[in-house]
């Protein structure tokens, strides 16, 4: 079953993240149905796209009932709060009023789609597309299946973000926070702990990332950073240096806590970063800064023969 | 003591560091002096600068000395070997031979200095300045003394660094990695704990990074990020989440183990994907696209007033 050039799409909950994903859909040019049971939250979420000045955003339908908003769609990402019973709740009526052949996707951040379908007549259509904040900037898509889920959902789902303009990424099983939390925590782990054990100040532990591996990261994961840094890639860099890697690894911090002490320090020294600068401004910054880099690594695929001067 | 204009600086070693430190300050304006035991990588390197096409290239006076080397520098960069018997003895030399008002800093990435410089007759001007790979492209460049460093040579180093273009950051005391390796493999050791653990592949673990983690890291430390993932900044995202990140931070994996196998099957991915684009490719697109992105960063500080059409 192939998905349509601009498939029907329904988006649930308008908070944060759910409004973001209405701004992928409707730039995409699909006709996008939206529902919030708080409907100023919803009437917020419509005033916020109408300032993004995306000229599709019009392609929003704001809805009344959850029974409007899956008339006619072929995919429906689910953004509400999340709480586990809360979940199975609304997908158990998603599965009831949906049309039998959409797809219902949810945007958690921390369930299995095994326990939030369990109970469905049709869990082979439900699965995770879990963003990353805010979808309509950051393009990586997190899509994992439950133990129901059928591939031909997972391939749909797949082709469907591929097709509005996403970077759907499969994951093969459940694992708490899924690939990106985790590999966020493990450096927000090793910033805070470094910051406690007084090794480097907030500023100084940011701009190692932001002028220094940040800028290798926006274009090479962690395994294409160390195929780059050694003439014979990974094999000569994490083989040549297995003893340096490992004692190093297995030195790193425990967890460490999050007092509120430490939380108001670390706000305190991002304030005095941030100066007058308010931090929404900061927001926009990041968004057109990263909407900014995807443009150039569009138009500069690696790869490209590089003739002089082709590349920036 | 104020750094001179285009001060004369010193480079020990010509490897991948060392000929990178020379286009740095070549780049600069400064007159650089190079010096490596073997002459045949000292004169490959200089073929390298010739080929960057960076126009101050002759700037750099490959010397046959020491003593040669030394003459008439402010600052030497010391770029060896990582074996710490050796680096006392070079630092013995240089303590000797160099201009006292030099400042003799080194790359190392695993030594402290109060050990390399013990015994010396001047610990107070020797310093570790370690460098991001490759510096002429990643400005970072971490900087902390020895327990009998001067004030003033730390002052001096960051004035320096930051005159050539570089972005120097102090630290505040030793740690294993300093700063950047312990970051860069916490990120590393989760990404092979995922993989072996079977919860994503190679292309998907590194895809979350390129298309997601890392497109908000070129811009702001993982502080930064999550002051802007919230309305209340980072007093909301850590001290409203605090029981779900320390869940999670307690929950990320313990050190993997690097076996030759593993090593193979993350080289055979990254191969795949690579396909027919040589190593050499790759890695200079990435040095194109980082110097790309510190310009675009460079034209669009945060905080510029955001008319209509001024950022990208």
């Amino acid at each position: 079953m192939a998905v349509t050039a601009s498939p029907r799409v329904g988006v649930i909950g308008s908070g944060v993240i759910g409004r973001s994903w209405m701004a992928v859909f409707a730039r995409a040019g699909c006709t996008t149905t939206a529902f919030d049971a708080e409907t100023g939250q919803l009437t917020r979420a419509m005033q916020w796209l109408q300032a993004l000045r995306t000229p599709e955003w019009e392609q929003v339908q704001p809805c009344a009932s959850l029974a409007q908003l899956v008339d006619g769609v072929e995919y429906i990402q689910e953004c509400g709060p999340e709480q586990l019973e809360l979940k199975q709740r609304l997908f158990a009526d998603l599965d009831r009023v949906a049309p039998h052949s959409a797809i219902l996707a949810s945007s958690t951040s921390a369930y299995d789609m095994s326990d939030i379908a369990r109970q469905l007549r049709h869990p082979g259509r439900c699965i995770v597309a879990h963003p990353t904040n805010p979808p309509h900037v950051i393009p990586v898509v997190e899509v994992l299946g439950g133990d129901q889920t059928s591939p031909e959902t997972i391939a749909r789902t797949c082709g469907l973000l591929a097709a509005v303009g996403q970077t759907p990424v499969t994951l093969k099983k459940h694992a708490h926070g899924f690939v990106l939390n985790r590999l966020q925590f493990a450096l927000v782990r090793e910033a805070v702990h470094l910051l406690k054990a007084g090794v480097a100040d907030v500023e100084a532990i940011d701009t190692v990332v932001r002028e220094g591996l940040g800028l290798r990261w926006a274009l090479l994961g962690p395994f294409g950073v160390a195929d780059t840094n050694n003439d014979q890639g990974v094999r000569g860099y994490f083989g040549g240096h297995e003893t340096w890697i490992t004692d190093l690894m297995n030195q790193l911090g425990p967890t460490p806590t999050l007092e509120p002490e430490l939380t108001e320090l670390i706000g305190q020294a991002l304030d005095r970063a941030r100066g007058t600068v308010p931090r929404a401004d900061v927001r926009d910054w990041r968004d057109r800064m990263v909407l900014a880099i995807r443009r150039l690594k569009a138009s500069h695929p690696v790869g490209q023969r590089q003739r002089e001067g082709q590349l920036p």
